[in-house]
């Protein structure tokens, strides 16, 4: 009689993971980047250089220096966020996390309860949303126009917060390449926000990890840079969308007593040493050319597929076209909703992200949705994009 | 006014990590290995092979497959383990982890919740301990002899528990080359084990990740492959002490509904590819000669540890012999506590594992201690043991 472990497992788990399938032929969903631009070639002579150079080092957990993260990797973010945004940042002051995702893990189980409340943009990271709901903890949505969050909706949300008692964790934003609308919130926009915030004494959980991908190349300061010697701000970054998505290795920044505690919680003994050494090696070199590159592909991919979606949906679809970034957010009629035609869409091979799941209120995301576009070839935009627009004029 | 951002973090948080500093001159913690030995030109070729053929493949998470890990290592891990320890084990039941420590809060998250109870070896891996208390765990020790767990102390454990009432959730055992004592389980008594597991419906989580650096290089079965198919065991792993600790690559095996439960728990978005790339390329051809050469070398380091040990300490101290790994653990006479030599041994530069944190009962360790020599050359192995010696006699 065999022995069910499942059954000994905690009650309260999430579902089971359903068995992985191959994506389908127009798969606009995921964070995935542009095959074409993985500078692969370049990354291969980094990893055998610095394997050659510092594999010894390999002996000894974090390659015998601080948990934090590989000295040189962390002194890289430094000068980059220094140099593209702003924002002057210490190496003692970076965590190297297992992508920005183990930092979001990181953030939440240090700020938040079950019960808690935190403030997210009313369109916003799925992935964030999940997290939230898999913590126990309750959210708000913020409202956004094409600058991002709107200053005079956030100071009513916190005051009738405040008179009922609620004092939310964080605000979650994701200023710059906002997931999913693309906008990008300007300086003085920041500025408010972060006045509202501090008032209100709430910290800025400040998500940037598309932010390099800018169409213009320009990034406005960060919110940590605004905020600098305030203690306001906790930032997290990656290099899964500037380099490759299956390099697992983001970055928090925060002041050292925040950093100091995240590190008590990361139990894993660190994140790899080959994909820190290999981007240790190829970024101060590369990386701001490689970012340019990749950022004109890109750009002439959404052009694409913002024509595609005109060009297929016509008027009954808006999308403001985004300011950088692999994904464009469309917004359909009152009355539509977008989960309707998931199963009619996955029978014709395309997968897409229905508004519910990447907003505050699945009611107001039910007839919105976002499409990817980074990792899909052109003509795969045009045809899939049509498809899918027989798909919502069948349904 | 600045913003105390760690006063607005939980209160049940595990203290700050202390700065980082420098390891002292005779460092005998920690799961480090022997630096001469890491196989890092072959593991340079190895990534830019495996960049160079699979580097497009970095555009997708998961390398475009299966969350579970990149399928050509599990075929390597679930191939090893068949033709190294007995284990048929199906590519599809392996999960790759960043690192085994992974692997360890993947299963706690599953099955423990605060208040659940855990039998653990009487001296067993700190950082199992460490986490049973950080998810609010108990834990009852169960004897070891020189062959492991003493099958007839567990059956009177868990007959004693099951009187008041207590079902422990997992029996965590390090069967081959146990941490810290160094034994290897015998197949028969794998086989009382498990039959006393499955009387008292006790699943079993096998630790395996120091079990390739056997001396003889023969490994017994593990309980995994004793138990087949009956679903009683979940199997963890390591590359970390075969292969590099600042590689951050263990796994998990265990059937598939198990694996899939522990997938929906790993948020991280896959464990980086670069790492699981060049092992890919790197282990088939070159782990079995690797291990072999590594097991000789440590295999030297341990019989200089042990000599030293028993030319320093005399009779004072009790060693037996490990039969494989990176540590040995001494057992002082009645009534000497290892923790209250720290300071002064640090005071000379040397760092030691205090049998408190190593052991179910501290009480029970505390005249324990553990004394890794992977990292260690071997003249400060003669020299930091006198020195230790000498802290003893001093303190």
């Amino acid at each position: 009689m065999a022995f069910d472990m499942p059954a000994a497992f905690r009650p309260d788990l999430p579902p089971a993971a359903p068995a992985w399938e191959e994506p389908p032929e127009y798969s606009f969903v995921g964070g995935h980047n542009c095959a074409d631009t993985v500078p692969f070639a370049a990354l291969a002579e980094a990893s055998v250089n610095a394997l050659t150079k510092h594999g010894r080092a390999l002996a000894t957990y974090n390659l015998g220096g601080s948990p934090l993260g590989y000295h040189p990797l962390r002194e890289f973010v430094a000068e980059s966020l220094g140099a593209r945004a702003a924002t002057p940042v210490d190496p003692e002051e970076v965590l190297i996390t297992s992508g920005s995702l183990q930092a979001l893990d990181l953030v939440n189980q240090a700020m938040l309860a079950p019960g808690d409340t935190v403030i997210i943009e009313q369109a916003t990271y799925g992935g964030a949303v999940s997290r939230l709901a898999a913590v126990g903890a309750r959210w708000e949505g913020v409202a956004l126009d094409d600058d991002g969050i709107v200053p005079e909706h956030l100071e009513a949300l916190l005051t009738d917060l405040r008179g009922r008692g609620v004092s939310p964790k964080y605000l979650y934003t994701i200023p710059t390449v906002q997931n999913p609308t693309g906008s990008v919130m300007p300086e003085a926009r920041r500025h408010e926000i972060l006045d509202i915030c501090r008032r209100f004494d709430v910290p800025i959980f400040e998500d940037d990890c598309y932010a390099d991908l800018v169409w213009d190349g320009s990034r406005p300061p960060t919110f940590r840079a605004i905020d600098r010697g305030a203690g306001q701000v906790v930032y997290c970054g990656s290099f899964s969308k500037t380099i490759a998505p299956a390099l697992r290795v983001g970055f928090v920044v925060a002041d050292r007593p925040v950093i100091q505690q995240l590190l008590a919680l990361k139990t894993d003994a660190g994140t790899g040493a080959v994909e820190q050494l290999t981007l240790a090696e190829f970024a101060p070199p590369h990386f701001d050319a490689h970012v340019e590159k990749l950022t004109g592909v890109l750009q002439e991919k959404c052009s694409r597929m913002v024509t595609a979606v005109e060009r297929s949906f016509g008027s009954d679809v808006t999308v403001v076209p985004p300011k950088g970034g692999i994904y464009v957010w469309l917004t359909f009629p009152e009355g539509v909703d977008t989960s309707s035609f998931v199963d009619a869409a996955a029978a014709e091979g395309i997968e897409f992200n229905p508004g519910r799941g990447w907003s505050a209120d699945p009611e107001w995301g039910s007839r919105r949705l976002r499409l990817c576009f980074g990792h899909t070839d052109a003509s795969a935009i045009d045809d899939g994009v049509a498809k899918l627009a027989e798909v919502y004029r069948s349904a």
